[in-house]
């Protein structure tokens, strides 16, 4: 290839993202080239600002750049209710979803017998110390929808049982603007299991 | 949202790009996050190299760090054949696919009547001068299989007709790996009329 070898590099290291193959690499360096400067310029600062900057939360293990993360020393947060994730992505999911108001603790992992991952133990002693200290009320569990996220569900119920704290778990179902056409078996067993009683409308 | 401000910005700034949602940028930005800084640093300052020195070549219109670009001046190719694409990204495209010994002429635009857009005269009269001096014997024409690229096929057969080089353009038909039964009409309708004799073969 003929290429400068500047581009080719970029366009390398574009390839390295998950999800992106050689052609959306090429696609998205000629964006760059086609913005100005300053915007090429404000990406490259911003992905070495983050890189250098950013931590996890002493309390949560939340991403943030402070000790502890603007959520957990966040005062209008309903601080009797946690919600436990698998990764620092999954609580910025969650977060960018704008639909809940509680805190958040990181597990840094799951259990996975297949691939020989248990939960990890800091993690899960953090999250005891937690609910004791902030006297939660309730545990929820946003895990991934699948064999590990239950096994991990499970872990973490036996482990909690003795907080007193009710441990809850996102539902499965349908997802919405889903089609049932295209729906796999697993989701509709589910779905038909959790089925609701729909009531009459009050006059 | 109570995500670090350095995240949230960066996240935005990925979602820029074609094709990129919220939710892909903010796995690239976690995949950044994920690698060791050297990398983060590496993407970063390609970024800025990339866009402080590549430009376009002064002969073919190719993208090059220098005067000229690789193409033009490597002694090896033959410079007997232009291949005609409409932007730089066209001729990565082309190049990348390693099947193309001979020279390109970046066009910059196409005729597209509906935009009101016309083939830039700068590049229709650099593709001339261009012929002219290489003597060149045949121009291909690569330009994207739709309307657009029909009409500026047909514009530039007629603008070239008086240079007697011979012009050709890339075939319709079906993509290798495709599937008739997921092909669209008109794809079905261009293979059909090209249809190729198959000739027994000789022992």
């Amino acid at each position: 290839m003929n290429l400068p070898v500047s581009l080719e590099r970029l366009i390398n290291l574009f390839g390295k993202f998950p999800g992106v193959g050689e052609k959306t690499a090429r696609r998205m360096v000629f964006f760059i080239l086609a913005q100005d400067r300053e915007w090429a310029k404000s990406i490259a600062r911003n992905i070495v600002e983050v890189t250098e900057h950013v931590t996890s939360c002493n309390q949560c293990g939340a991403i943030t750049t402070e000790d502890i993360c603007r959520i957990c020393s966040d005062p209008a947060r309903d601080r009797r209710r946690i919600c436990v994730v698998e990764t620092q992505e999954d609580c910025v999911a969650m977060e960018q979803s704008g639909i809940y108001n509680g805190l958040y603790h990181v597990l840094g992992g799951k259990c996975s017998p297949l691939d020989d991952q248990e939960i990890p133990k800091a993690g899960m002693d953090l999250l005891r110390k937690r609910i004791f200290e902030l006297n939660a009320g309730e545990v929820i569990l946003a895990l991934d929808p699948r064999i590990e996220g239950d096994l991990t569900a499970f872990a973490i119920q036996e482990a909690l049982m003795d907080t007193g704290a009710k441990i809850s778990r996102l539902a499965y179902g349908l997802p919405v603007g889903g089609s049932i056409g295209y729906a796999d078996r697993a989701t509709l067993h589910v779905a038909l299991e959790a089925r609701r009683e729909m009531k009459a409308e009050e006059d």
